[in-house]
């Protein structure tokens, strides 16, 4: 910030704050131009610049187009994406860009999710550890992100206005921990609100939500914008905490009169005016590079070891893979000459170049056989393709089939109905592996697709979900062995779509969208129920052998840990391991998953190498948020700590003591008689008055343990006594002694 | 009623009024003896008579015990159930009960329902014909019933002060249609409010549920009372609708200082006693009945006759059943000597006498050999009694093997959290198989087990669930064939527990149930998700053999319909067949289940005899419960029924044209275009507004669609108009339309 532009905006008159919480049109901030306040450009993301050129909505100038966030994923790489982030801010600056918006990290609740191939994960620590590296980057190089879409914004349908209707717990475990973490820990310079409601309140008007627990519980500094559209009243929504509509309805004077007649405090208007000027201030020193140019080339170099990262190696039967560079290959599928690299809608960027999988054969000097199999579109299978194809295969040793979802099947806009791939591709690979056993299946997709029904026909699978703009290249790299593929599954492949939890509720219906399946989303549902999968989160392959031993677990404070394992690469090839560590909550009071993801470490390790790694565990690693002391708890116990290699494939387990935080579920004229008991000041009182008043502590086990269930009160009626009266002057005594002990709030 | 005893509640003085709506004591109204309203006795049922003798809560005078209710209501027989409450009307009268508590009526949510034994379905069709019968059958004596537990009482879990957390539409699809349709179809006498909180309102003070629902929408004439101790504020309560606190909190004086200090209405502190006293005058005739004897041997065969219909034959593989007389049979299996008949907890009798199987055997003449093969605690089996079961096998043709929950496994007071056999049971029936294939296993269980991991050792199956005192005959009566067995299971059996849809919510937590499955309960789960089962509902076979055909569907209006189907029974043995009636809804802008049960008949069949039988589709049976109009609505479309004898048995589909009924949703601020353009009031208003305002109507097929699902006001703004001021107009042009209308509700 220079000294001659620091501006107040308390000091502002009205207007001119009022003017500040709208942008000057669709991608531009107000700003000050003659306070110094430039009002500079923020543009889409989030997986490369999407900078529209002129008016038209989907011309944008060229940038590089990483791999879209499905596939960055499955990295689980947060330096990774500290790199591609880097890149990202440097086009930023050369484009004049102050603020990218993204990146999107809401939870993949259902594989139908339009949205999917923008987001990260099923889980939040996922989500939060790679959307962090990805702020980091972007931010280290002066220009601000905006985290996205805050919050429960998880389908496509009715998104405008339906309200996603969950519970404070599945909230707090599920759908917000990942913009906690990336808000603490990278601090983004801005968040996006969603478009939908949550229980009823839009996002951009949601107090509790922008304020209450953004600022108030996390602490976040920064300005919240609104999605494009989502300020159905611009005065709640300042009000609420929301201090950037987007884009612009010219309503100032709205704003100003709201102001004059009380129904807007001043303060807040002042708040939500400064922290337009603190981001431009921030963006300013970027912003004022003069004549920056980012290095194309290198950029486009940070986008192919992306892809290749991204890429899962699902099934290697037989080590079909590597492919054998003396052996003749068939390559079948139109997504190897026509690659399907980035998703549909606001993110969808004009790429720097391209390259196919064809173009990656030809450059890796390999002479593959090639055949498009199908087409495209949505149109019946042309039986002269497959009599082509078949022709390919009968002539080769090995089959690389390319197959994945059209663009006409996901976009940003509308939810998925089925997650199928194209009837057409399977009736190709099925005949395929007729004439010729050696099928290696080539995945491209931005959501998750069904496998289940036809993966036994294939030898090889690659998962490589949609890979950016040198997605042709990573995947001939991998499937020579140039690049070791090294990607695991950020969500489940499930068997079937109604194997998900979410079947009974997604997308919902005349504007209510129900969470029903609670805390129990993806691995979190298929593990704790025993639910076959097709592959399990957290699983990918690689052509090198690792072994994960001396498991050590020790505890470094009453409610922490530290997890440490050797991980060694027992083959004669270099690459990476990727080892997960899961807690099993101890016997709870109340539904926990069997096991969630704490920690995770992408370990690089050369041929025969071997390194010790070391990932902590905290207090909240052990909580689960409780309803009832609305906050988090960690209850006393024996918790399961689990190293492995995806969320089934465990090959340590360790049980630590944890001391727990010693809360208390607040009593009240309901509580149990356990309750009471339990509570280090309730308990006394009960004893008091049950000698006072001869409440019935039944000798008999079960009858103890069912009034232990009971309501105090209703035990005391039970045997005689006046329940309500008695309970209501011992949660009298209960509330002064907290009083007393100033625990009362 | 009598002259002089007609006393109306609004001219007493306020504590008479007051005293009226509690009790004297635990088991009896107060009345007004001096003014001729005797304070008659009410007791607990509901299978049976459960009149406390003296001060003991566990002692009860003698009465039939007729099959617990979850044995009856596979009988599928509404004319059963009416006959049993004859039989428990008589058994009132002589006992001068004006009231039996009772038929529970709840929906059997999870398989884990503590009470599952006293419910009768998973499905509000079958629960609320069943119950209309019972209801039908004692107040055919005169003698009322009250209708349990109302409503939401799923779980025993915390059940004093849960909430069971559920959306509209579940509860009004799933949760009280069966109240419904007792109320409309059989007046019960009195209506029990639930325990739980239904969204956070206790049952007892939730004056939507017990006014504005039960008495303004559903026209219920009756008087509600509170489950045992369900009243936590006297004066909310009767605010809300309850008429009668049970048992007594002796507060009268709060409910008049109410009336005094204006926080209760005269008015309905008149109604509310009226209510006591209509129900006394009600009572009056069948309690004045003098030295009234019912037949305890008549009753006898009526609880005998209700358990064989109560059996439902799960498999019989080479025809094993009916024994054949001439061969030797080893019955083993502690039920058999020991029968478990009856639940646990407020229901449970003193029956008159008891039947166990062995019995049955004796009195059929014949002889058979016994060993108990297990005990019926949780003790760890005792190799000898393995040992002596084994011997018995082995010499025998076919071996009865009676399994089945002890008593300590099921009951009221807490759910359960297996739904396994205990394991020593299931070990035995393996041992056992494996030196006798011959095996048909005899199951004795409240709520439903999981039989997918043993099955397979048997060659023959009975489901008989508990089944009152007569239930050892009987079993005999079934196993022999001098009973034709035609029970049809009224829940699906699920190959595992985690297959149930609850799963991930069952019993909640902290004071929380979340209805989080929604209205997909048991097949209407399993069956739209395609998840196998272990046994569809409604599925049972018979010794008969019988042919379903020429299906016609015919309308009787524009939304409703005809169905009709001959039955006819091609074997040499009478028998009964359940024909069942599935409506399977048309597209449809909500998610609905595949097919729901709508109607259904009991039809017996001499040997070779045939019947056309008749079943009649209302308006109702092809609506959804619409959150957004706030009713029932038929969308009209092809719909498809579906005949058949379980859910998975449908022997004929036929197609039909519903009209549909014409209705709207609502517009508002937040309307897509779609709901404007297909309103009949909003439309026009639309199209005066797209030449006015140019809103965009794209010619584009795609954008059409997506501009259809799009709010009006941002489809406008999208374009460059004032989205939210040119709506607001509209709503009010469409509001003052209604009004003219004299739609404006």
């Amino acid at each position: 910030m220079t000294e001659e532009s620091h501006t107040t905006a308390k000091d502002l008159d009205l207007q001119e704050e009022a003017s500040l919480t709208s942008g000057s049109d669709s991608w531009h901030l107000q700003g000050l131009p003659d306070k110094g306040y430039e009002g500079y450009m923020i543009t889409d993301g989030p997986y490369g610049l999407r900078k529209a050129t002129g008016s038209d909505v989907y011309g944008s100038v060229p940038a590089t187009c990483f791999p879209p966030t499905a596939g960055l994923a499955s990295s689980w790489n947060p330096d990774l994406t500290y790199q591609v982030g880097q890149a990202m801010g440097e086009e930023c600056i050369q484009e004049k860009v102050a603020v990218i918006l993204g990146p999107g990290i809401n939870i993949k609740r259902s594989p139908l999710g339009g949205r999917n191939f923008e987001f990260y994960s099923e889980d939040p620590v996922l989500a939060g550890h790679e959307a962090a590296g990805m702020v980091e980057g972007v931010q280290s190089k002066g220009v601000g992100t905006s985290l996205k879409h805050f919050a429960a914004n998880n389908q496509e349908t009715d998104r405008l206005r339906v309200s996603s209707d969950v519970d404070a717990r599945t909230l707090r475990e599920i759908y917000l921990p990942a913009f906690e973490y990336v808000v603490r820990k990278a601090k983004p310079w801005t968040i996006m609100c969603a478009y939908n409601k949550i229980n009823g309140v839009f996002s951009s008007e949601n107090r509790w939500l922008l304020t209450d627990v953004l600022r108030g519980e996390w602490g976040y500094q920064g300005m919240v914008m609104s999605d494009w559209g989502a300020v159905h009243n611009r005065v709640n929504a300042l009000q609420a905490g929301l201090n950037l509509e987007m884009p612009p309805s010219r309503t100032d004077d709205q704003v100003v009169q709201a102001v004059q007649a009380g129904n807007l405090d001043k303060e807040q208007l002042d708040r939500m005016a400064q922290g337009i000027l603190d981001l431009i201030d921030k963006a300013r020193p970027a912003m004022s590079q003069q004549e920056y140019r980012y290095d194309v080339q290198e950029h486009n170099n940070v986008a192919r070891r992306a892809a290749q990262e991204s890429i899962v190696l699902l099934r290697n039967e037989d080590r079909i893979l590597p492919l054998d560079p003396k052996k003749k290959v068939a390559v079948i599928g139109e997504f190897a000459r026509t690659p399907r690299y980035q998703g549909g809608g606001s993110s969808h960027i004009t790429p720097t170049e391209v390259s196919s999988a064809l173009d990656g054969f030809k450059e890796a000097g390999m002479n593959v056989d090639f055949a498009p199999g199908f087409t495209l579109d949505d149109k019946e299978q042309d039986p002269a393709l497959t009599q082509q194809a078949l022709e390919a295969a009968r002539g080769a040793d090995t089959v690389v089939l390319f197959l994945g979802l059209p663009e006409y099947a996901e976009s940003e806009g509308f939810d998925r109905t089925s997650m199928d791939l194209p009837d057409k591709q399977v009736a190709l690979l099925k005949a395929v592996s007729e004439v010729n056993d050696r099928v290696v299946a080539v995945l491209s997709n931005g959501a998750v697709v069904t496998v289940a029904n036809w993966m036994d026909k294939t030898k090889g699978l690659l998962e490589t979900w949609l890979l950016g703009q040198e997605g042709g290249r990573a995947v001939v790299d991998v499937l020579t062995g140039a690049a070791n593929p090294s990607g695991h599954l950020p969500e489940t492949i499930p068997v079937r779509l109604e194997d998900n939890p979410t079947i009974t509720s997604f997308p919902g219906e005349e504007g209510h969208s129900r969470y029903g399946e609670g805390v129990y989303v993806g691995y979190r549902y298929y593990d704790t129920f025993q639910r076959p999968v097709a592959f399990p989160f957290g699983f990918g392959l690689s052509y090198a052998d690792f072994d994960l031993d001396q498991v050590a677990v020790t505890k470094t404070g009453a409610n922490s840990a530290r997890v440490e394992v050797t991980v060694t690469n027992t083959s004669q090839v270099d690459g990476a391991q990727t080892v997960q560590v899961y807690v099993a909550p101890c016997a709870s009071r109340v539904n926990r998953p069997s096991h969630e993801l704490k920690a995770f470490a992408k370990v690089f390790l050369k041929a025969g190498q071997s390194r010790r790694v070391s990932m902590d565990l905290t207090e909240r690693d052990f909580a689960y948020w409780s309803t009832a002391m609305d906050t988090w708890h960690v209850e006393a116990g024996t918790y399961r700590i689990q190293v492995g290699t995806s969320s089934r494939d465990l090959v340590a387990e360790q049980d630590l003591q944890v001391d727990g935080d010693g809360r208390f579920i607040p009593l009240n004229a309901e509580s149990t008689m356990a309750e009471w008991r339990e509570n280090s000041i309730g308990g006394p009182i009960l004893r008091d008055r049950v000698e006072q008043d001869g409440i019935p502590l039944p000798d008999d086990p079960n009858t103890a343990q069912l009034f232990d269930t009971m309501p105090l009160a209703s035990v005391i009626t039970l045997s005689g006594g006046d329940g309500n009266g008695i309970v209501a002057d011992m949660v009298d005594r209960y509330r002064q002694a907290l009083k007393q002990q100033g625990l009362d709030s």
